[in-house]
């Protein structure tokens, strides 16, 4: 997600999306409201409301397009090994969320409405999934391969998870620059206990 | 903290304190108001001004209360034991905050807040402190009994609190039953990893 003004040939959803990033970034979600995306937006909330009919609407398509950004970083990963490519995807999840520290604080926000907000809780967890499906694939295929050691995947997916999420609110709530770091350090020392392979005893 | 309706004699603080939980409880912290904390107490928003200026006051000594609540059970915690005393302080931190599911939804929503709100931020940051203090202090203590292998005392802290931080998340935003026993899981296996004797190769 770039700063770049928005051009007058832009997706109007586009242009719409990038107006409530930077609202967010600026207000937080607590106080976030129509006009203040609209202010953004350089237009009035009836143009937006065109487009969509609440704000929970447009936060929706916004989680979306935070998503699919994601996958689509997750997608230009084009290594086939499985140890480089677990690598490269808990960089993904711990160490760019450092660019984007705006984004982690209103994420956390949206994340504390999931058990209020079905449409958000629902994406939360299909991502939640998707995420983990990644993880599981790569281990399970390091696992085929021999280059892991046997192990329960679909566990070792949730604990990473775990911690991606730890360090990700430990980031926001307690203002920790080194909160990924040592979220990033932890990763790697639980797949190495729990995916490389021991010298027989 | 108990249902129990109040007494007569109670402490008018606590009284409010218990009031806030169950209003907290019923209608979370984004649609919490005074007046619905009063409804609860059974008095005039008048009677809690009396005690808390704002809101925001009432919510800090709320905050107050419960990690003096969380001490409190620390405390009552006999046993001198480090490898028990630690199984002991994971199981207060991934297990009994099964009891009160309500108070985690509203505790993550408490903690999305602490970019914007100083005094919340202050408590969380105190209280991971002091529960990092609490097992860099078990940790070192195995150590030097030799009952743990030597290791980072302070980073294997952090990293538990990362794994709690995680779990506890996951349990709100993706209402996973199986989030804090994951949790519980992979604070024994990081453990394991970094403090149990391994045989010399």
């Amino acid at each position: 997600m770039t700063d770049t003004p928005d051009r007058s040939d832009e997706d109007p959803d586009d242009a719409i999306i990038r107006a409530t990033y930077r609202a967010l970034s600026s207000h937080g979600y607590a106080d976030l409201t129509m006009k203040r995306i609209a202010d953004e937006y350089g237009k009035s909330t009836a143009a937006i409301h065109y487009h969509y009919d609440t704000k929970d609407d447009l936060l929706a398509a916004f989680l979306d397009f935070v998503i699919g950004q994601f996958k689509d970083a997750v997608h230009a990963v084009e290594t086939t090994d499985p140890e480089e490519r677990l690598e490269l995807l808990l960089d993904q999840l711990l160490v760019k969320a450092n660019d984007h520290p705006d984004l982690l604080i209103a994420m956390l926000e949206m994340r504390s409405q999931a058990p209020y907000n079905e449409p958000f809780r629902e994406r939360f967890q299909q991502n939640d999934a998707y995420v983990r499906y990644l993880l599981e694939t790569v281990i399970n295929q390091g696992i085929d391969a021999g280059v892991f050691a046997d192990a329960d995947a679909e566990h070792v997916a949730r604990v990473l998870m775990t911690i991606v999420d730890g360090a990700r609110a430990r980031a926001v709530v307690l203002d920790q620059e080194t909160a990924l770091s040592t979220g990033r350090r932890a990763a790697a020392e639980y797949v190495a206990a729990t995916l490389e392979h021991r010298p027989e005893n």
